[in-house]
């Protein structure tokens, strides 16, 4: 069952994979006018999960994400309006190298074929990552939360509708999958799936990691350090920690961990600790920072590879910039990571040693995301070390293979005394 | 005892990855140096290998690949030499957006890490795998064949005596293990290791890709096309489909199936029939490739996804491009397929439908490979569809990280009412 909506999903990825640029965006206006004009039908559905959320007792932040009113389904349409806006990521030249005479190669990006989409309760995530994956010429299987159920079997219908309109273009490019069985069932479609990008829990994300032989492009784990170097300027030390852990705790770009000069703690640290207790934060530490605050409590050793995702931070005090970059580097996680220095020479050690996705020099650690970069689009943040890191838009949705173009030629030439040589000149 | 040595190297990655270009490029000529003058004791090593190749009765072919002599050795060095001359894929700007005044983000290239890189019989491919990890910043664990231990210590010895030369040189960046007990353990080592680049068999790849949760670089099948159209040049058409079976049949980019046009099959066929049975190769086909020819046995359906690695071929008639490319995408691997045709059309929807690495018209599938792409270096081959596909050069042992500079920023100050906006202008 499962295989033959992957099989269809990879038919599509190559029907789609020929459309154009103008074919696309002609069915992503499409499917923005078309729910506009369907909200009406989206909203009823949208009061069945909210009936069954009541019922369930599902918890109030879940609710609030999973409703939707005319504003919000009119912001899907803006949304898909400006994945159009975006250059097609298809059928760029990469790279192009004159082998010999009339013997040329050219590196062209395409798409990486059948995406397998794991989100949540937003319904909004629908049209999102379905318009990111048509633009990027991919067939997608979408799989949400069961509490928005209704919701998304609508949107995806009107969606489908949309490219139906559109003589050429597959409907089954977007298919949408419903139990965790199926997801099971999913994550064995290797032969068939390129992708799956999961949204939700560390958890969430690292059992899919463990349970598939598909490459998994999303992030496990986000402690994030800022390090107060001894030349910090205090004001900017101060806004860039409590922005960092303060303006959206819950986010995998948030602060965990605190690293201060010895230099400068006992200068600024009760000034920071000030401002994260009047927000509420609870703090650990070392013992020298426990000595210097009895707002802070011991920390324990796995505090230092916790991600709090709240209102909680570990803190430590450091001796060096070695032994910050040391420390981040042992416990961090790889996602981002600041230094609040007006010490130059500092902060290029600290952007060129700490291996990291994002490595900041005097900014917030919240900065971290696709659209503040100006990516155009965020498929999602990934910890990886291969393919795709740190915010990823739709590049991370490409792959690229090799046109070769000849007049019959034979390796046989190229070999053994007195061959051809080629002359690898690149071209621009 | 495996974990140690994964840490070490990533303790390793970590102090390579600040060295600058020069000094990775001193520590190469010194090995490349060190190779030459100490051609002798790997030559006395390598007749230990040989003799216990004797012992063992091991097969003539392997034997030659093991075998060295004082050419092969300065050959070596030459190849060092000429990773020297590669440019630095470390440090490269590959994007910058201006995300506000004085808020700057780029995207810079980085080394993945830690490599595992597991190999047969051939010596040489310590120094060329070694010397390509190490221009690219990245720490590498060696597992090559056992019947080439003695020739490997040697040359890794040799190889991490001249790193220790240059101060600040991590010696350990290149480490060697030699059990498969130890391989097995190694594919364990997710935590530290970022991809495993195997060499050798299908079977092989296989294993590995099967066993590890780390990133694989490697290409399992190669199943190659040749289309003969009904408008190809029958000079250009024989010349590329002997040259794509014949000119190294074990090579995962020759020739495994040919599909030609049915206007030109009887034309065309058996002159190319002949040409190859005039060179042994075994030939199975469709029924009426079967009447076409009484050289040519019935094709058992499992011959169209089957890679011979050797002197047979498979081959079908069809009666379209159309079913020509449907062929290709349902039973290819994805590798290296080629067109031969005058009608450019017919090429360029070839080249834009055929879901493989490598897409060619008018050309041997043999020329799918890193050299004569004009790379510079080889990794290898990869099948995968993320990360790296196709022939891959120094760019798949490379990843990048964001680096943003900023000035104190906070990200409240661009959120709610009011608030800043990102200019989110590309420099160039």
């Amino acid at each position: 069952m499962i295989e033959e909506i992957a099989k269809t999903a990879q038919k599509s990825a190559l029907q789609l994979s020929r459309l154009d640029t103008e074919v696309k965006n002609q069915v992503l206006l499409k499917m923005a006018t078309a729910l506009e004009i369907h909200s009406e039908s989206i909203l009823k559905a949208n009061q069945l999960d909210l009936k069954f959320a009541e019922k369930e007792n599902i918890p109030g932040p879940l609710v609030a994400r999973l409703a939707l009113n005319e504003n919000k389904v009119f912001g899907m349409a803006k949304g898909i309006r400006s994945v159009v806006a975006l250059p097609d990521p298809i059928g760029q030249k990469q790279s192009a190298m004159e082998m010999d005479e009339n013997l040329v190669v050219y590196r062209v990006s395409c798409p990486l074929g059948v995406i397998g989409a794991i989100f949540e309760s937003r319904p909004d995530a629908v049209p999102q990552i379905s318009s990111l994956c048509f633009k990027s010429g991919n067939a997608v299987i979408l799989k949400g939360g069961a509490e928005a159920q209704n919701s998304n079997k609508v949107i995806v219908g009107i969606l489908r509708d949309a490219i139906a309109e559109v003589e050429g273009a597959p409907p089954s490019a977007i298919q949408m999958i419903e139990t965790r069985a199926e997801v099971a069932e999913m994550l064995n479609q290797e032969k068939y799936i390129n992708l799956i990008v999961p949204r939700g829990s560390n958890a969430f994300v690292k059992y899919i990691q463990d349970n598939t032989r598909i490459p998994v492009l999303g992030h496990s784990e986000g402690v994030c350090h800022a390090y107060v170097d001894s030349s910090a300027n205090p004001e900017k030390a101060c806004r860039i920690v409590l922005d960092s852990k303060l303006q959206y705790p819950a986010a995998c770009n948030a602060l965990e961990t605190l690293l201060i000069h010895e230099n400068v703690a006992e200068q600024l640290l009760p000034v920071i600790i000030r401002g994260l207790k009047e927000n509420n934060v609870e703090l650990v530490g070392c013992e020298k920072t426990c000595k210097l605050s009895s707002e802070v409590m011991p920390a324990d050793p796995v505090e230092w590879e916790s991600e709090y995702n709240d209102l909680k931070l570990a803190i430590k005090i450091v001796s060096s910039l070695d032994e910050a970059i040391d420390h981040i580097n042992t416990y961090g996680s790889g996602h981002t990571d600041t230094i609040i220095t007006e010490d130059k020479e500092s902060a290029d050690r600290f952007m060129k040693e700490i291996d990291s996705a994002s490595v900041m020099w005097n900014a917030s650690t919240r900065f971290a995301d696709g659209f503040r970069y100006g990516l155009g689009a965020e498929i999602g943040i990934s910890t990886n070390k291969t393919h795709a890191r740190g915010p990823v838009g739709l590049e991370g949705l490409v792959i690229y293979k090799y046109l070769l173009y000849g007049d019959g030629q034979a390796v046989k030439d190229y070999s053994g005394e007195n061959s051809r040589e080629f002359s690898h000149k690149p071209l621009s």
